[in-house]
């Protein structure tokens, strides 16, 4: 226990945010004077503070041609850091997404890899001085993880690394800032009373998603080019679709998870979280998981499956796929944007080629079973009361409603053999479809809605029904938006 | 409920013992003048009953072999499976290592193979025409799955088959026996109310091992040339040391354990069950595990994982490998035969290339660990209460005590969080291990010893601790014998 563990909670926050703030060199503050709009897309461009090069390197790459660049020597890690550090910075004066700045030791890393180029005439790794950018959650040696719990403010700096993160290490990345999410993780507003809330860059009046909405932001403004979230029932795919950016849920045990701050009780069985990237484009999601696979996590966390990386040939051996479509769920009727974007995508994919359809409507289902299994046995409550402060407006809301209009079957918390035979007879359902209807892709929303105004979110039945399922599915609606 | 639900037990009971023996042709029958020495292993041969051919084809033949004969015509099915019926039905009269004898069915079967393969010019599928024995627990349709239980002689025949039989099927086998496992399927001693005890056919006064026990006795005395059990803490490899048989557990999903009669609370947490083949070679465990994996388990089973077959060279792409070696824990030593087992291996491996060793003592932990994980939220008691009998020997003591030496820690039986931490802990310890010193192989027993008198093998922490770590291990004490 620091000694400031008796100090008034506000105190402490006070003391979080300085330090965040002064984390920030004085150049890379916006002008007081900036009113910006509602859409702050533009202002890293507009603001000065990045140079014209820091401007193309920060909007006009992809993170493989970054590597590429950076691995020819045209471009030095130290200056690819600095612009994505720099646009980090503003990034988090406009929405908030960032939790702990890793500026300083992001340049020294830089530094140590281009000297390292310089002499040993090769790269360090596959990662070779790109910056990454991480959810508040894993753990950087010197650096608190605190995921947005005042009482956590008491928490020392983490001693190790993250599995992961040490496999980014090891690749050769480096890590520039962590981010923000919501109180408990399990909302889609990143919102808590650390760090405040994450706001949508596109409309700060609308929600950035969650819980790994600082990724969302921060991506989407381009103070990064490549994030890691972590995703139990939509937190990595709810952000990318309020932002606008691409995100990818693999199955769990994939991407490493050992080694992580939890919000819950280590150990509860239920639904299991996993690791996975966001990022500007969809080959970068691809490059982040085959770069991860290939080094095997496996090794080094036992919780990651011994399962190389595999292309969609070499699993299919098909050269043309079978497509199902999503039902709506009439209890969560899709907005009407995203039924226009998914008709539209049926629509292209009906004219280049005969589409095989498929009706599966238990999105809404899988919401309950998803929602209990996350909560049995962890004690949401009690990171609260340690920070005596009541709940956030979204959590609050979801403690108060686990779930939204008629509810077929309710388990008693305890009831974790039940919830597991209902999750067993719901995956055996996808799986009897898959192979009947030789389905090789479902093509569905992330959610129903796009971003919506801030606390309004609600659950998430898109999205936790693949938590539940766990297989590899992509981001369906960024797979659509890429066509 | 059938109508017989209100008949005593015990009327019940001699019911199915008359089913069971009514399926044998009196021709099949030993003659009661027959006074068998506490080794039985030659009365098969011995007994008149087999002619010669019969003789050979269950001597003298791998599956592999037996599967190549079949395809070429060479043998027949009608043959094959004749041959193995006629010598389970002696297995059985020796050993009582069977509880569902179909032999009739199998007749048809085989008959039905036999005519694809004249008419089509080609076999039914990988296995076919192969004889295949099933522990009791797996459901073949129209026969019961009573797994011992007295309570269960009032279900009804099963509906389903299980997923693993539909495979066998689809790939041709032939399903000719069900067999004898023990009480609650969690002891060494397979020995219930409704079909007795299994003895080991070595010596009739020694456990056959549980609770594939009725498969270890039946491939000891070649009633069936390849067959399928299950483990949980030592189930498939402890009858295969016990009875001198081939045993392997592959990782629990691998093999496709969907649609089983169980025991126990379905959807529970805990340890994970598995099914895996026991044989009367090596090779043929391998015929098995791939020729399963091949037809992909994972498009008709949820709980299957969809990684393809994969021999040791293309995960390791190593020529040479690194062999550690488990150390003795001395709260469970080694019996002389066991230790002196092990020392012959490790003089064999060191004659042959220099040996890596290293020590892992932590088998009786993991015993605890394991012990309380498969029995915390399954209501072992309850199955028994309904037969309104005392538990039998090896159950009862299982219950007594739940452990020998002194316990290091004791979980309430519902802190399932805290013993999936400790597994974790578990787990990354010896991943780390293996890493560490790049291993690729741990030498160690099946069990600190070999068969011992009934009711006296207690626990299992050899072979538990690898149903703790869940993955792919050859069963190593028949790996040495096999040198």
């Amino acid at each position: 226990m620091s000694p400031t563990t008796q100090e008034p909670w506000e105190i402490k926050v006070a003391h979080k945010q300085a330090q965040v703030k002064a984390a920030i060199p004085s150049e890379w503050l916006l002008p007081s004077t900036l009113t910006p709009s509602s859409n702050v897309l533009g202002v890293p461009h507009e603001s000065g503070i990045l140079s014209n090069k820091e401007l193309e390197i920060t909007e006009s790459y992809t993170a493989k041609q970054l590597l590429e660049s950076l691995a020819a020597g045209t471009l030095t890690s130290a200056e690819v850091t600095a612009a994505f550090s720099k646009r980090a910075a503003i990034a988090q004066q406009l929405t908030s997404c960032v939790t702990e700045p890793l500026f300083e030791q992001a340049k020294e890393r830089a530094k140590f890899l281009d000297d390292y180029l310089a002499k040993e005439k090769k790269v360090f790794g596959p990662l070779h001085g790109l910056p990454v950018s991480l959810k508040d959650g894993f753990k950087v040696k010197g650096v608190q993880s605190t995921i947005g719990y005042v009482s956590f403010l008491d928490h020392e700096p983490d001693t190790t690394n993250s599995v992961l993160v040490n496999m980014l290490l090891d690749l050769g990345a480096v890590l520039h800032v962590k981010t923000n999410i919501p109180q408990t993780l399990m909302t889609a507003d990143s919102h808590n009373n650390i760090f405040g809330r994450t706001l949508n860059p596109y409309n700060t009046q609308l929600t950035a998603g969650g819980s790994s909405g600082g990724e969302g932001a921060l991506i989407a403004l381009r103070g990064s080019i490549l994030g890691v979230g972590t995703d139990i029932a939509g937190s990595i795919r709810i952000p990318s679709l309020c932002c606008g950016t691409y995100g990818f849920k693999p199955t769990s045990g994939r991407i490493p998870f050992g080694g992580m701050t939890s919000p819950g009780l280590i150990g509860t069985p239920g639904l299991v979280p996993c690791a996975g990237p966001l990022a500007t484009t969809f080959s970068d999601l691809k490059l982040f998981v085959s770069t991860i696979l290939k080094a095997k996590p496996w090794l080094l966390d036992s919780t990651a499956h011994a399962v190389p990386w595999r292309s969609t040939h070499e699993l299919s051996g098909k050269t043309t796929l079978t497509i199902g479509v999503l039902a709506e769920d009439p209890i969560f009727p899709y907005h009407p944007p995203v039924r226009r974007t998914l008709n539209n995508a049926i629509a292209a994919l009906q004219a280049a080629a005969p589409l095989g359809s498929n009706n599966q409507s238990r999105g809404g289902q899988s919401n309950r079973h998803g929602d209990l299994q996350d909560r049995s046995g962890k004690d949401v409550h009690q990171p609260h009361h340690l920070q005596r402060r009541a709940f956030v407006p979204s959590v609050a809301a979801a403690v108060a409603i686990t779930s939204t209009g008629p509810a077929p079957k309710v388990y008693g918390v305890l009831d974790i053999a039940a919830m597991n035979r209902d999750m067993h007879a719901y995956r055996e359902a996808w799986r009897e479809m898959f192979r009947s209807e030789k389905l090789d892709v479902v093509l569905g929303p992330g959610a129903q809605c796009t971003a919506v105004p801030h606390d309004s979110f609600g659950i998430a039945p898109y999205t936790v029904m693949w938590n539940l399922l766990d297989v590899s599915i992509p981001l369906e609606k960024v797979v659509v938006a890429d066509m």
